[in-house]
């Protein structure tokens, strides 16, 4: 991980949890899903956000590590970018209780996005500027503890 | 994957669709649940589900190989049982058309699941009668194609 | 109601309930959603549905009279035309346990349809084909009991 | 509505939109569970919400005006209380631009909600201090214009 990883702070919906009266496993993604719009808008620039128009989600992977029920106050997600390649890159979190809540750790995950081009309904390289901003929230991969099983 | 993986109908929702027309990637996750809560009635009997009596979600990994639009008709999700511990186990899915309709594939994933007993809110064993029910559907683990790179 | 309201069967997902443990309230309106795209394709043809090319929601209402928690076997919307006008027309729903279930009745709900041609982005008229469906399906508007308190 | 309702701002999801490209009319009311979740704590305080622990939702009435789409700022939701009973109450909603994003109205709502004691599972009487505060955020029930036709 970076030095100083971003943190994108995500709100939270009462719906997310479910019949357990936990966030749901699934809609951790997406709460993901919500880092990455604030992050790549913030990242890539205010008029095009690249979730809009320019990547494809190939794969997740994700661990759950502690139970998060509804706070009224947003989640903190941590986001780096990793594997930076000339047609995609992966982005690793941590979902975790922004600072002055507390430390503790709810998920770690890994994306993997395939840079496309919408208009063309084809793959396509990055960006010499792409790779600038990406490398320079490069880190290392998250590091999954269950995979090794 | 076994000789016959257990193959799950799972009913789409429009509202899978987001905005570029396709199944979300996230919603995918949420139809591999429905297929679990399918799966898990059949193997493990109509009173209790595994799902609502005992197992946590500790883990998903998935891999999406190619788009998918909102359809009247279900989706077909293979399932089998791998790695199955004293614990827990996994299980592989992989998505596709129906038979009648075609052979796309359109994704390939992974849930570890944790057994739990939700009354004293603590890991617990397998039982015997459980892992006898997985032995009956176990088969390799499925190839993930994007992990390796 | 017309004697013999058209019934559709609409399957639950486990996720559709809330942290109360019943079928979330905005969910219901979900489950009228998929009621719909079943009914409007058996109404108005297998190749274009009412849904996809012509309608926009202008309005719901929707009383609940019973919580409704999650089931394996689909639920029953009974579904007809109402208020059929040059532009548009209302649907009323009852929410029900199949008949090899039960009897309970979980929510009344009517919605307003706008007739639009989403190729020119404008409202349209009702065709003679669609007036003709809808007045096969025509009933009286349901019931509501707490609009008029 | 009171001179000045109270206004929440309420944050949208990218997933909220649908395969139109617009917030799906169903997410709708989920925004406004959202408004509830975030007024109900600043009216009736820190440690319950009213939403977690004595209102059920008896009805919704919803109207669309105008057609939404993501953007990252909060959309405005305008909320006060009308119809105060001895067992419930009413809530008028109107979604709006922020005010230094413009002056749309987006779409008109109510919802009927009866005071419950989750505990007892039964009906209750509001007490005299949630009548007291809904008495202070008191206004004219939001006007439908479709519901007329």
């Amino acid at each position: 991980m970076p030095h100083t990883p971003a943190r994108f702070l995500v709100p939270l919906r009462w719906s997310d949890m479910d019949a357990y009266g936990h966030v749901n496993n699934v809609e951790f993604l997406r709460l993901l899903e919500d880092a990455r719009v604030i992050a790549f808008r913030e990242w890539f620039g205010e008029e095009r956000t690249m979730l809009d128009s320019g990547v494809l989600v190939a794969r997740h992977e994700i661990e759950y590590l502690a139970p998060l029920t509804f706070r009224h106050a947003p989640i903190a997600v941590d986001m780096w970018a990793t594997k930076i390649g000339g047609a995609g890159f992966d982005v690793s979190y941590e979902v975790r209780d922004p600072d002055d809540v507390g430390s503790a750790l709810y998920a770690r995950a890994e994306t993997t996005l395939v840079a496309y081009d919408f208009a063309s309904a084809s793959p396509r390289r990055l960006s010499r500027e792409e790779r600038a901003v990406l490398v320079a929230h490069e880190g290392e991969p998250v590091p999954f503890r269950w995979r090794r099983r």
